[in-house]
């Protein structure tokens, strides 16, 4: 019997050396004969998983997204499980959209070059708006978290907090990949400075979640 | 005697014509024929003016963030004759990089446009990090004469205070642009409510710049 071919695989297979291909040349250079030629395929084969190109970058931005919320939700999961403050859950959590190392550089590449184009095309700004929409969520139910476990004052808007936050990050993410910072070092001493103070005036107070439990060490009266 | 043709407002008209293609087409989509087409000229001409698709490029991201510098200036100069508070005029200044009004959103998708272009182009990337140089030096300087007037605390670091100032500027452009809200009004809600505490962080005191002129009216204990 022949090996059946895994067709997911196949697709992120040609999602990748897209992303690969828009990192060095840009989005608009990026083409199916391109990406074929790079990924050792035929074009007929990326036709014959993608329909056409618009099919393709949606795929592409979608595997991004993906990506970068499976390392936020590793980051709030290993956070919770070490009873870290939320606010130091949510400073990791946006670092994901930093282009502070190769990997988020890629993906903030495909971000950017998607979120322009969503500009003018209704249906790529579809995905650019449901993933705003996707991370505010997240962000906003942070803050609101933060109010009921004491870290942040009940007068807040979580809503106006989340999306200072993230405005903060996204022109953040910009500026790091238009002026390189030297080193990482560097980089990271810059995201702590412009954004800690922001974050500073949100998250004011400490958590109490886990004082009952930390008194109880058996955390029977925790729910 | 032929009339002489004005080269700067051809080059402009051009230029012009390409920002309203990009706006409704991006930039990728954006050719010499399609301009030409649009401008009821020939490709030759543009060839004359511009000898690249390159060149082009330059000259419409110049002119457009000229054209966003030439207003910033003029709120300076009307803040500064209006013995209006620093912040007032940075806040005024920042809301040029919005996409609130026609003029400010076709600016922006050039801008964003030729942002992402230059995360792939050194020639555009050499335009876009004079440009945040130039605007962080704004803000930066803007922070200092807060320091000298007595709006801004002595310990505040001006570089990171102009740095967190408008990279949440810039996110908030993107999401603007992307969410497009129904109203202006609801826009600028929404701005005023993301800066206003960002500024007020760091504009905590109040300017003593004009107190001697007020108290002396001919001005001449004023330097």
């Amino acid at each position: 019997m022949p090996r059946v071919v895994d067709h997911e695989e196949r697709r992120t297979l040609i999602a990748r050396t897209f992303q690969r291909h828009v990192l060095v040349h840009g989005l608009a250079a990026t083409t199916f004969a391109r990406v074929a030629a790079s990924a050792g395929i035929s074009v007929g084969l990326i036709q014959h998983y993608f329909t056409n190109r618009d099919e393709l970058l949606r795929f592409v931005y979608l595997d991004a997204l993906r990506r970068r919320d499976d390392r936020i939700v590793a980051h709030i999961a290993e956070g919770e499980a070490a009873e870290r403050p939320i606010r130091d859950m949510l400073a990791a959590a946006v670092r994901e959209l930093l282009p502070l190392d190769g990997t988020r550089t890629a993906e903030f590449h495909i971000t950017q070059n998607l979120l322009t184009q969503a500009l003018h095309d209704p249906e790529i700004a579809e995905v650019a708006v449901r993933a705003d929409r996707d991370l505010h969520l997240r962000a906003s139910v942070a803050v609101r978290n933060g109010k009921k476990c004491g870290e942040v004052e009940p007068d807040v808007d979580a809503d106006t907090a989340a999306a200072r936050i993230l405005a903060t990050a996204h022109g953040l993410a910009i500026r790091l990949a238009l002026t390189r910072p030297p080193t990482a070092t560097a980089s990271t001493g810059h995201v702590d400075a412009v954004l800690g103070p922001i974050l500073a005036a949100v998250f004011t107070g400490r958590c109490h979640h886990h004082d009952r439990s930390r008194s109880n060490p058996d955390g029977s009266g925790e729910s």
